[in-house]
């Protein structure tokens, strides 16, 4: 299982590639809640969200053959996994599903991938870059289930913890996991419970919770193009069994409305998955007890502002 | 004069209403600058701009009386005036120039003050707002030329001292000059230089330094609606001769190019205004010397983001 000595090297690793996004602590007031909130504002990250601190990790972590990197993604991991490729001077192959929104697609290939896009989910695409991969040699860039993506997504949990110590609970959106796995791993034995939210059209970790196991789920709605994994990987669900308090559901419509509350109230543009973390909030899905000092991931921004105006 | 103390003092008293902006160091390259950053990201204040931190400390430093605010803004002030009424239940009246844009006029509006708009420029709307006080016995809420103002407004600068004490340079556009009046203020005998970024359009500082005083200045271009007062106010001309380094001038193109890579870097939506001192590195118009540390306040987000994408 991922320890907390695996996501501070990861930190010390990718610290020269990646940015140390900032927490800001506010009222929740203009958000049109009644409680303070401490936001991570992980959708200032390189690359539009958090996806480059576990790309970065792996890369640096193995030995990356002369036929680069390979991945599948529904877009983010891609766009990461690109831009970190570029950066460390590797070749980066990037399978997408056809549905994949422009703003990542546009990204994977500013940074000089190679995309290509395939079927209508993160699944098929990564079969197709499976294969792709024993063709050519390219390492895998699992996009949640290896341990170095997983330590290098625990830093953000890292960072969180260092800049806002006084947090009792952590709302993260979960798809296949890498994400809240690694930010529990990070949490776990140090006080503060860790809280997956799912949209109701992809609830891979409440699904995994309940039957005790991964399970192949639904994938449908306004945020699979980030949350959209079948299943919650096997390393994550080792943590999530022990360190994720619960998995709750919030409906499209509330991850919009949050989107909207995100735009109005700070001018930030977050993407779908980037806001679903807060629509536990807005729509009761969490309560907090009395006393609480919730934090939020706020995790990724690719998407077109028109949408959250 | 405005000290140390009375900066210190604004922090105390507007803590309750304001966000503490966060700070972000990033690697230049994503920007296309060969040097570290540092971002004083302001643009995520309450309202959209920095400009609640004087509104809040004039109205809680003077009884305001029944008749409530007034005052006169290209948007961003006027915004903040009647977002800190609302909070503190006062009534408010603000003047705003016909060509300010739905982003600031709108939130004028959704803060509850009354929105008039008069005449073609700050000044023109400055008079209108006098008049109007004169009337009414409302307390005008001066949106530069008021110690109480220029007090908040260096609680930007006392933020950012705290948060980066590294920094050697610090950039702030400049339109009345309440901004960086009162962060110079703060900086003053600490080290690091303050230097104006202004307009081409809007030179007021760099023309006051040359002129030796205020002088009224042409007010034109693509900021004009945050940057566009006649003149920089007398009292931060006092904190301006002895501590803003110096004042440097960029081209609308060069503000529009620093919005586009502020968005295409971290998704911020910056507005003109805002993404001004940004430009000041992209030009060449400021070159860091060797080993400088700069820190670039990014002060404001009212705008249409289809501007920007
Ligand atoms: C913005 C955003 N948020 C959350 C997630 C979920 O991350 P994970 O698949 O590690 O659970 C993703 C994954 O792509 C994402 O892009
Ligand atoms: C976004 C923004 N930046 C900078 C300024 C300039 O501030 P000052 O007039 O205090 O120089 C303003 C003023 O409205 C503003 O709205």
């Amino acid at each position: 299982m991922i320890e907390a000595a695996d996501i501070e090297a990861a930190a010390g690793r990718i610290a020269p590639h990646v940015r140390r996004t900032p927490v800001m602590r506010m009222a929740g007031g203009d958000l049109g809640l009644d409680i303070p909130l401490i936001l991570k504002l992980e959708l200032l990250q390189a690359t539009g969200s958090f996806k480059p601190r576990g790309a970065f990790n792996r890369m640096l972590s193995l030995p990356v053959p002369a036929a680069g990197v390979a991945t599948a993604s529904g877009g983010n991991h891609g766009a990461a996994v690109a831009y970190a490729a570029r950066a460390l001077g590797h070749k980066a192959e990037v399978f997408c599903p056809v549905p994949t929104p422009a703003a990542k697609t546009d990204r994977i290939r500013a940074y000089g991938a190679t995309l290509h896009q395939v079927g209508q989910a993160y699944d098929e695409a990564r079969e197709a870059s499976e294969a792709r991969a024993a063709e050519t040699g390219a390492m895998i860039v699992h996009a949640y289930d290896q341990p170095e993506v997983l330590a290098g997504q625990g830093t953000v949990g890292l960072e969180l913890w260092q800049d806002a110590p006084e947090a009792t609970h952590v709302l993260v959106a979960t798809g296949g996991g890498g994400l809240i796995g690694g930010i529990a791993a990070w949490y776990a034995g140090r006080g503060a419970e860790v809280i997956s939210v799912e949209p109701e059209g992809c609830p891979t970790l409440a699904t995994a919770l309940r039957e005790g196991r991964p399970v192949p789920c639904p994938v449908g709605g306004l945020a699979s193009d980030s949350l959209g994994a079948r299943q919650v990987g096997a390393l994550m669900f080792e943590v999530a069994r022990h360190h994720v308090a619960r998995a709750v559901l919030v409906p499209d419509a509330a991850i919009l409305d949050a989107q909207k509350r995100l735009w109005q109230a700070m001018r930030a543009v977050a993407e779908p998955g980037g806001a679903t973390a807060l629509a536990a909030l807005t729509t009761g899905a969490f309560v907090p007890p009395a006393g609480a000092r919730v934090a939020v991931v706020v995790c990724g921004s690719n998407t077109d502002p028109a949408k959250v105006v």
